[in-house]
């Protein structure tokens, strides 16, 4: 069984589905299985986080910016691809970084998330953007 | 069909169970298949890495440790999540930078894991813990 | 069903192959599934990224040299591992930062790829080599 989901960004940060995705395992009516998400963008990410302390998104933010500067600071002089702007190079970095395909069991009819995870697209872009993400549960 | 693996820790580094994931393989009579690993924890990772020399996972703690430093080290200074402990956010940003779920194929009834592949449990945390593993073969 | 890729490298940097991936899933005649690609490797990775501009590929390779430099650099005085020469460890460290294994839906017979996607094998170490990369097919 297959869907897409589609997520709306605003800028840089991490934007939670996992209500969608909980009710897409819901409505396949798998007892026990695998969801697979698949984001098809090299400019964002998809990951596991902490959905308690809005912090922690904040600073995985400050972290990835940190991490691969845009293409105009000095410590990105080195970078050659800079025709879609200064932050789509360093938008290719961190998706190299971060998952493109996570795989979640399935148990009980239930994704078997831990207590405190939560399923993000991360944005990488400055724009907003229309993200797809391909959900395709396996028995 | 599906599993939970215990594992138990003592401070960051990688902690071996390809023994676990083999065994719960062969106990499932699958030929052919897929097994997913997938950790309920957002701050600590499961990887493949070399299981010959342990300098190799003694560098890369190290270089996570350098990669994330405690947040009360000056370099840290921006850090906002901080009430779990100058060790916790830095978890957070290891766990985003190395896998939360793993797929390995199983060919002939075994783990097609390379010569040289062995899978760890990675914590991030100072303290003991105990992690859940879960895993799922699909067909 | 499942295959073993071949291939190929010649130095550090990305290796396209989504043309040997996307004959695999049409000579298996699946029509909805999962495609799942595992290297057997501890010192190479799988990546998607964008296959239009070149730029990118060797923008991606540079960041990743910056990241984890060589073991003879200054800044990797603290690295144990150098049996092997002064690549070997950096390439162990970046293939813990980048995917293992990576999963991609494969909707109405083809992979569900974004129309900038490309799957690579990217080559940590110095020397010639020929890697395995094992494709698994769900259902």
């Amino acid at each position: 069984m297959q869907s897409v989901f589609s997520i709306t960004s605003s800028g840089p940060g991490l934007y939670e589905f996992t209500d969608e995705a909980r009710a897409f395992v819901r409505k396949s009516g798998t007892g026990g299985g695998l969801l697979t998400l698949f984001v098809q963008h090299t400019s964002c990410s998809i990951v596991i986080q902490e959905n308690a302390d809005p912090d922690v998104r904040r600073d995985l933010a400050e972290f990835f910016r940190r991490l691969a500067p845009h293409a105009d600071q000095p410590s990105m002089g080195w970078i050659r691809h800079r025709t879609e702007g200064p932050d789509d190079m360093p938008a290719h970095l961190k998706a190299a970084v971060l998952p493109t395909s996570l795989s979640i069991p399935i148990v009980d009819g239930k994704l078997a998330l831990g207590t405190w995870q939560g399923i993000y697209l991360f944005e990488h872009r400055d724009e907003p953007q229309t993200r797809r993400v391909v959900a395709h549960i396996s028995s």
